[in-house]
């Protein structure tokens, strides 16, 4: 991702002018406001506007009636009990607005988090940019031979190579017919809300995107995880470095009992008493099926 | 739309058993009941399943102990009361369950109203149809020369027939391509994950949507509008066949309040008393931009 | 609770009318639609309409075009996959609408989650009943002296029927002065919107509530469970026995991985590990503080 | 409402420590923050912290890359265009934290807007305060004999005082004897719990509130109508205020569109142009009922 010069001169008057304000300020935050961090081959993620830090989580855990005076190490134990027992409420007094650069698929799957707000750039009303993303070749993977929903080894440098050709150019020759399809010259010009049917799935799109934290951290554990697609995990990774400088404590506890955690059902748990008990419990005698037994093994490593 | 016979003897067979239930029963919905209705050149939408009709509307709304007594003539009115004083909850209701098959151009537009569950094909776990929204050439519009987002005039013949033949070009290859990559005849196959993306927007994709009818009526009121694209219209339009038949009373009073209903401006209600008080008044007289004049015109007829 | 018998009547008919459908219908809930199951003194929960089965569940997960053919025995693996993955969106395609009474302190509770319709019955509108709540003797417990947010032993017979003598006398001497304020006659009468105001918490209210399997099974994981208040547990306790009749496999799947399980922390995971490979890890080396080192071990029983 | 020393010293503390940010700031908001602004005898709104302004709701609209370069002019012209044509998505990126002291029985409305963030004073963990709301003798009214969910005259100085009486009487009593039950001398002490069932709806409570800019307003349309009951119509009246002087413009188009506009049907669409043009038209050749047609007049003026 390249900015032009009239961009970066925007983000350097943006950040040149700080106000004085009473709110809850959050140091790290700050530093990341406006900035634009690379996210793919033209993607990009950027904070335009934040509310609240780890003291609001606790504020409005207490609904005290000011900012309260415990010391931030009881705010982190506050924070960490909070996440550990699903209370939900006081992370959602936090929120964040960003400027997402993204791929057309990964925005599809991507808007299906329903609890935020949103406004897309318009390809009715405006014409999108000749900008499409062409995977780095060692992302080309083949299909998962295991997963149906996921993808295993990198494809050999020949078809690697085929496979970029066909994105490349049919991408260029869809845009190519896009421009000639709106063109006024010398003739109507189709309607750029028809225009862009033409256009592929992997033309980068815009949008502002604003949530709470809560739904943030619901977002970013099934998005971040090892299972998601590299191109929006990607994303999610670097939303992830960033909520680690606007609240460190909440994102302490989330990567603890979220990321790093995980949910076992009634059985495992009760195969788990067996072993810790001495007994060598085997798929057979555990009541799982084996799909299950699978995914047990990988948590206890 | 073409069913293939199989799909055609499966609607049949969901169709011919009859089951009996101690439900409210919509007997106009039980008509459409899995039935495909073709929309755009591969498009359908058809009812998989629905909750409530008139009658538990107005149940809610007295929260009656059962399903009460009043005439149909009183719950006609209720309906219009509720409906004039923007009662919500009680349409809330009542729910339906769509299967809609639609371009993706279309479901990016759809999927903006949040409040409704959807499981949509997963491109990342199946193979998509060679199936394109290819427009008929009258509909194939020039951009409009007096509103951004919109479209004016039908490309002539000859401009018509270029575009076509760009659209038809451009998702053969690109779909050939598609295909390419995924196959796994002498060489490893693409991730579905990642060839998806050499897809363009024109392509089918399908989904199950379910929404209460209060929710509904919104998403009507927006894309069966004369404002709305002509290709997520045409959808609108279907579904408010569907539940024309399925809630006559609540359709009816949206019909009156919603599609055939204006709000006017404090402004614009200044205005209106002066005119039936005899006054002539026009757009410099009457504190309006020239936007909102003309609109308030349309208005008034 | 006791039904008057326009109440019962009432029910019978609609209980004695059997319509065709052509929809999805289950067995196991068509026996309970209508009936009123008591909770509480005055309480109850009836099934006023629902929505899909299990094999709507999986459909939707298929998005198939029919109601597909595979087994029953599939269809249980696929809804168990559904649970332990956290798709969440094909279980948000079945819904169910209930008529409740419940006392208004347990009903502020119950609104938090926000994700459902509600029709309450207005007492700006309409006169509330004479029925409060009072608990049983055994119910009245003392605060608990280890949870600020819970209760422990009951009280003793002397302490505990002064209480309830206090809650039966405020609560008849509230409502009849909210009787006499209200009342027309040789006076204006307050109205009712204003007169509510007197009456306490544990006056009986109810409401139509409709909620997607999802979402009801977040409400139950939280309510069913052993640390929420009795008073809304019993609620929760006997939806879920309405529930498991409706949708059985989706209800084992919900008990095995989300009532009967536990969400482990990365710190917990990491012990498990060393104590199965032999380590003695205490609460020292835990790296735990000591709230979470006592709730990991009730977890391994 | 009287702030105790330590609440004025703690809101003085607040505000006397501005902080650089680089955030949007609305300077109209700043010089509310935190400060109580009362409502009713007891009760409060104050802000806790926003995010955005005016700008930020063009900004988002606009999808442009940096804040923009356009005349506040513009600006205006935009939000008017955005709020006419019911474009809603800018709006939603404002948000507000307010912090609510306001009685059970608005509490109990208010919740019902389910868009929003809400943390509660909690009386299972927490001690309740003994404030309770005590209408003045002039907001006594009598039952509206016109509209059943409605108020009309105000009492006579003799029923007034009886209704005073025992309000205050019966809110003392119930608030004597839940400090009886949960009291700890010589006694095992009710679960507080269980001891809130016993205090009536006119008891204050508190929470943060947490809401979006094109919510809020759906709030306030509702809530600041001459229809909404007075008790919860004087908070949504301080909202306004507070409104009006975060975002001007919004605010503006706010009260012209919503606040002083009308939904029109059909019907009255049709009617109007037959006036316009000349017609008597009245209730009879109206096609209205009688009731549409009252208040069809009263927005005729």
């Amino acid at each position: 991702m390249t900015l032009t010069p009239e961009q970066q001169a925007e983000i350097d008057e943006l950040r040149a002018t700080p106000r004085p304000t009473l709110r809850a300020v959050s140091e790290g935050m700050e530093g990341h406001l406006y900035k634009a961090n690379p996210v793919l081959d033209h993607g990009f993620v950027r904070v335009i506007d934040y509310m609240g830090d780890d003291a609001a989580i606790c504020q409005a855990a207490r609904v005290s009636y000011g900012r309260g005076t415990k010391a931030v190490s009881n705010d982190e134990g506050l924070i960490r009990y909070l996440m550990r027992h699903w209370h939900s409420t006081p992370f959602e007094m936090c929120e964040v607005k960003l400027h997402v650069k993204l791929p057309v698929f990964v925005a599809r799957q991507w808007i299906r988090h329903r609890t935020a707000n949103v406004n897309e750039y318009s390809a009715r009303y405006s014409i999108l940019d000749r900008e499409f993303y062409i995977p780095e070749p060692e992302k080309l993977a083949a299909q998962s031979v295991t997963n149906n929903q996921g993808r295993g080894e990198a494809l050999g440098p020949e078809e690697g190579a085929r496979v970029l050709e066909w994105l490349k150019a049919d991408a260029a020759r869809a845009y190519d017919h896009y421009e000639a399809m709106i063109g006024q010259d010398g003739q109507q010009g189709l309607a750029r809300e028809l225009a862009r049917m033409n256009l592929p799935a992997n033309i980068y799109t815009q949008w502002y995107w604003k949530v709470d934290l809560h739904n943030l951290f619901h977002f970013l554990r099934l998005r971040a995880d090892a299972h998601a697609q590299y191109e929006i995990r990607v994303y999610a990774e670097e939303i992830c470095r960033l909520v680690k400088d606007w609240v460190p404590h909440a994102y302490a506890a989330f990567e603890d009992y979220r990321l790093g955690g995980a949910t076992l059902s009634g059985k495992a748990l009760e195969c788990l008493r067996r072993m810790l008990a001495g007994e060598a419990v085997t798929q057979e005698t555990s009541g799982m099926s084996k799909g299950e037994w699978r995914e047990f093994q990988a948590v206890l490593g």
